[in-house]
């Protein structure tokens, strides 16, 4: 994959010679994100390594998405609040329906039947079904009150993603001091994963590499985020569609290969703690911390209130994910199901001009 | 049952002699369509019995509803998609509401508890569950756009009614080739009901039987489709009311006495397998044919948003079922909360007057 | 507790000296209403014990909360049916999120996993489910039909409250007759708490106090009640914020505290047996009883449309439930996820104004 890393250059030569070639910018730029991300993932992955487990479970479940959280950021300070409210319904959607389904397909065709840890996977979905109420409140206050709830809309999105950051924090406590076991299954398999791949790095080099891959990611962004409007126009998409199908998936491709591999290899639960944990991560963590942060960056404040569409694709998506993950197997048949349900999703929203408010 | 079959020349004559007198001649084809159900689906499994496990399953599967479709071609082909569509959400919910309410209850009445393979219920309720998702969408799509999106709703339909039927198809893989297994005591029971209550027939009388129920049905189907306007009329019911509670009964009454009976024998596999199964089949089968088909027949094409209303019921009528199904075990108390559940919609549907948009 | 008793002589006395202070009445009212309510569980319980398992428990089921049917009916007769809705939909929420949430919480504080019957949790969390249908349709019949079906609503909502109140029969009949067995676990708990911490009474004493409690908590509740609409206006507030999270919490206080004691001893199938108990017998009894009383008492019959927004909590909240108790374990995270969700209703009702249609 690090041969990608030529469209680094490539995308700087492009924005300075042809910076009206926005298709053609878009493309590199979201192709040399790629190997930055997986090059940041792994970087935290070393550094959380070196630190034991209470501290590295934190900082892998602080930066596992950073790319998505630098994208989003760049989009915030653009003013682009609605491609980063469909990047992170589209990141919570697209890792439960795309990513776990083409694992429990991809595991399902090896062997008839693959377990994990049903009380694990229930617990998370749970924290879905909460992240869930936490985007369909808002968006139905919103509906509710109109124009003239905008003010107090913006008071109600602090609040509860106060809330929602809370609760993750609780969840981190949790899931990696009080009832680490429950999770075992995942951080073995990870550790084994991680000491057979590749060679333990110094910190020094963990965070050097932390550091450039974040400072990359970030320009890159700027400029792919800058070139989502005109290729929307130009391709005939909706801004929506491209944020919820290709900005969602780019942020969370090194956690797709990472995912499906683990299926392959019938390690179920640390396949799911990546699917449905970086859903989890993306709602309780990214999105509020959005919110915060655009009260000090960007031109406006961001609110909570999704677009009824996007909320109901996350509140569908939820509900199939706790019928699918709560029994504690799966089999190639679950898989084709979650990925119909995002194919449906898909042409839904490449159907839908953009001139209506989705 | 089968003096019933006396009901086709009464209503042939009804219809040459008293073509006005609607409500006989509703009344009298419905009658008439349930006998002609019965001996089609004896036909279909006595075909099946002989064409071995694979192709036997798939003659099931596809004819298992055959009635329902001819209704529903009869219906598409006058022209009135309001009623199909009523009647496809009025299956769905009936099989799972009526059908497998009545079954638990009668089963349960009999023994404190019953249970069955809750891999398999499961699977079934999930495939539900994305029928349902592939009804909300296009709903919300034709609500978002209102009539200025009703060329491309055309196109979404079909589009989505492909990814339905490959998904139905990859499921009968799976039922039927690859897993199997879970599905086992349905087959078993299925088999060991077939020969205990009836003789072998030859291909030729099965085929023959078949052909001969499928052309009555059609005939009795032109004629209660045509009455169905002036009888809800007359009788100040709204069509919606018809096409959910009476038309969508018609066609599954076959279903309803075989799986209560199973249920009763305390077969609930076989139980849930019909009452699941059906309904499965005609969200994932039946309605994607006739969204596909309405291209060929009838005055123009059938798109697949469905009134709010039904989209509601259904998708209320999946949630409990995943419920209740999920557990693989069952009593009479939850018989009583599914007939419960079809009743309050039954209800709520009487008191709806046509005029209104469902 | 009983030192709270002298603030019912406290509340008569604002009441004839200083009515105009409506924060104060309605703070003292609420309080005295506290120690009567535990007093009136204590009588019926007692009262319970001396009639024999089948008839001490439909008396438990009937007057379980008599507390929270006698405040609704001093609103009815009001006529503030938006506080007997919000009340009513407040309890069912506040029951399920607050008080189980809250005794998964302290119980889940003490030991790092707990256990309760799986079967009878999933039985009382479909109950529920129907429970949310049965507010769903007549709301969204309302919706559909706006003003022109305001007279066929009325018939509507009767019709179904006879059908819930007809299940919730079936349900005493299962729980107490038929399958008393699933729910050992709550019943041998309660007669032990019984016995330990009471002295038992004679049906005298206990009728006694039934009576003179009763008597004590109607006039408290008319004070109550008369001092919502003043409060509303003067703290900002709006009502329905009031009668979801105040009134609510103050019918089922005593549930309260007995559900988390339970909780901390480990008895986790009374403690759940109590708080989805008490929303299955608002949502079943309560409600019903409320449509069918407002026939007859107060200016005008109520229905059973409920606003959109509080149809929005009850079925999050069932929807949350049914996943948290469906497999018989809880740990302190699923506390806070109930509590978290209870949080996040608060929030959004506590930002919503009073003008709006909620």
């Amino acid at each position: 994959m690090n041969w990608l890393l030529v469209f680094i250059p490539i995308t700087i030569a492009l924005e300075l010679l042809a910076a009206d070639q926005h298709v053609l910018l878009f493309v590199t730029s979201a192709i040399a994100i790629l190997p930055l991300a997986a090059w940041m993932g792994r970087a935290t992955e070393q550094l959380a390594a070196r630190m034991g487990e209470g501290v590295g479970g934190l900082l892998n479940a602080t930066f596992g998405n950073a790319a998505e959280l630098i994208i989003a950021i760049s989009a915030l300070r653009a003013g682009f609040h609605d491609v980063v409210k469909a990047s992170i319904a589209g990141s919570i959607v697209g890792n439960i329906l795309l990513v776990l389904g083409a694992s429990m397909l991809a595991g399902g065709l090896r062997r008839p039947e693959q377990h994990f840890n049903a009380v694990a996977a229930r617990s998370q979905a749970t924290m879905l079904t909460l992240a869930a109420i936490g985007l369909i409140l808002p968006a139905a206050y919103s509906a509710a009150l109109g124009k003239g709830g905008s003010a107090s809309l913006g008071a109600l999105s602090v609040t509860i993603s106060v809330v929602l950051l809370a609760v993750y924090c609780l969840f981190l406590v949790f899931s990696l001091m009080t009832h680490s076991a429950l999770f075992a299954g995942t951080h073995v398999a990870e550790e084994a994963e991680g000491t057979a791949l590749v060679p333990h790095w110094t910190i020094r080099r963990a965070a050097t590499v932390l550091a450039g891959a974040t400072v990359m990611i970030a320009w890159m962004s700027e400029i792919l985020v800058g070139a989502i409007e005109p290729v929307a126009q130009e391709s005939g998409l909706s801004k929506v569609f491209v944020g919820v199908f290709v900005v969602a998936i780019l942020g969370n491709a090194a956690e797709h290969a990472t995912a499906i591999t683990a299926a392959m290899k019938n390690r179920m639960d640390l396949s799911l703690s990546i699917a449905i944990g970086s859903s989890v991560q993306v709602a309780l963590f990214v999105a509020p911390v959005l919110v915060l942060a655009s009260l000090f960056i960007g031109p406006f404040p961001m609110d909570l209130a999704f677009p009824i569409g996007l909320v109901l694709i996350v509140l569908l998506s939820v509900l199939i994910t706790g019928q699918v993950a709560g029994d504690g197997r799966s089999d190639w048949l679950k898989g084709v199901l979650l990925l119909a349900v995002y194919l449906v999703f898909g042409i839904t929203y490449f159907f839908l001009p953009d001139v209506v408010p989705q």
